[in-house]
């Protein structure tokens, strides 16, 4: 007998759920992006700005979520952690929250789904990002048996990303968000031994970056202090394309901390190398 | 007697002739966006790359340029100056090569038309930056009677820009391509000076920081080094859409060097003053 397909969780299912997800985010994001924002603070100390969309966003991805899947746990970074069974869906629903505020069009609304293993851990299945303004959307897939890593741009076909070869530190490109947040830290030593070894680094880009990886223009991001939703929905894209994406130690990175992406397998182990030595 | 006009001259025959050119650039830019380039360095010391889509760029825009307007003085980024009279072209084919060959999409075709004065300076006249990914089209016009900063987007309606308000320091958007360019400069203590003032500073960016500027999202982009095709077709814009861009001493900026542009005249006036303490 056929073991029984679970089609509610089958990719083709997922993957069209993880559109409505994407089309209803837009609908929220799109109109307020470059529009005056009530930006208030989320810390005392810091500037970090929470804006209505993003609180709306995340509302609205958890009410399609919970009608759906009743059952499963969800995580976000406005609302916190839903407890539940089997499944955890993990949202951002803004990443890259200052370049929305500054007009740049490279923040994204994030989802991940995970199966919860039975230690507690997850494992990654299925990763959205999505970009309304530019009109992009990058959709990942990696299971035992089927992976898939997509890009659906401007309207055109699908197109199969892959994650291209770079076995030499000194051809890469670097990306990472922001070098000032290595700047006295413990680890600003580590981030120059790699950062001025490389032939071209990239600033900016908050998750955009790992997509530019996953798509073969982008060698090595390297980055520190991220959190479990802005990490999870980008590691089954990036896996699925060939790349490797770990913790500095090569380890699970699905916490978020210290992320290290690369393209080439063989890179990733030198800069693990560097990193440890 | 009405004096007499020069259609050829005309806002509304530039914006067409300009249109024309950001389309012919596009037809080349565009195919080889995210594909695999030669890129050649143009630097023995540093990394300077240079595309053949600069280069193929370049040249087409010369073409039209020239066909259309054989006596007009020509600058551009790849091919040198040509002399002419009463006009001068200035073409930056690709800002930000780097992102370019990372698969950002923050670069962009520039060009800019200038009057040539009697002392052989340049008055701006029309700017063009168009980032044909994203589907963007900034224009700006700025003669004696009449300025226009218009943004194209996505087929959209034109939308007139302009720039917000913003008086205080402390609760500026700050924005430069690379903070490390300043970086065991001379003017490392200047760049601290400002950018620990202000409320959020975002990297990266090229061009394309002044145009979110002359849209009302950043209130101050500072930045020294540039050329003066990085810079010639973002001023009418800027001007036009109330913004205030000069050197670091509030001088003209038509040769690059330093630059500072803020929405805000009243802080462009604050920001002047701190840079010349």
């Amino acid at each position: 007998m056929m073991p029984q397909i679970d089609k509610e969780m089958s990719k083709d299912a997922l993957f069209t759920f993880a559109n409505e997800l994407a089309d209803a985010a837009a609908q929220i994001t799109l109109p307020l992006f470059r529009q005056p924002l009530d930006v208030s603070s989320k810390l005392e100390d810091g500037f970090d700005p929470v804006t209505k969309a993003d609180k709306d966003t995340e509302q609205k991805l958890r009410d399609i979520i919970e009608a759906r899947f009743p059952a499963h746990a969800i995580l976000g970074e406005e609302f916190g952690f839903k407890s539940g069974t089997a499944y955890q869906w993990t949202l951002d629903p803004i990443d890259g929250t200052r370049a929305y505020i500054s007009g740049m069009p490279s923040w994204g609304t994030l989802v991940a789904l995970s199966k919860i293993t039975e230690d507690g851990s997850l494992t990654p299945l299925m990763g959205l990002a999505d970009q309304p303004y530019i009109k992009e959307r990058y959709l990942g897939w990696i299971s035992e048996d089927v992976t898939e890593a997509s890009l659906f741009s401007h309207g055109a076909d699908k197109k199969n990303m892959s994650t291209r070869q770079c076995a030499a530190i000194g051809d890469a490109v670097l990306a990472t968000t922001d070098s000032n947040l290595f700047v006295n830290t413990p680890t600003e030593n580590l981030w120059l031994k790699i950062s001025t070894q490389t032939r071209l680094n990239r600033y900016g880009g908050d998750w955009y970056n790992y997509m530019l990886l996953a798509d073969g223009h982008v060698d090595i991001v390297l980055e520190q202090g991220l959190q479990a939703y802005d990490i999870q929905a980008l590691i089954p894209i990036i896996s699925a394309a060939g790349g490797k994406v770990t913790d500095w130690q090569g380890n699970d990175p699905m916490l978020g901390g210290q992320v290290l992406a690369c393209g080439d397998a063989s890179l990733h182990a030198q800069i693990i190398e560097l990193l440890n030595a």
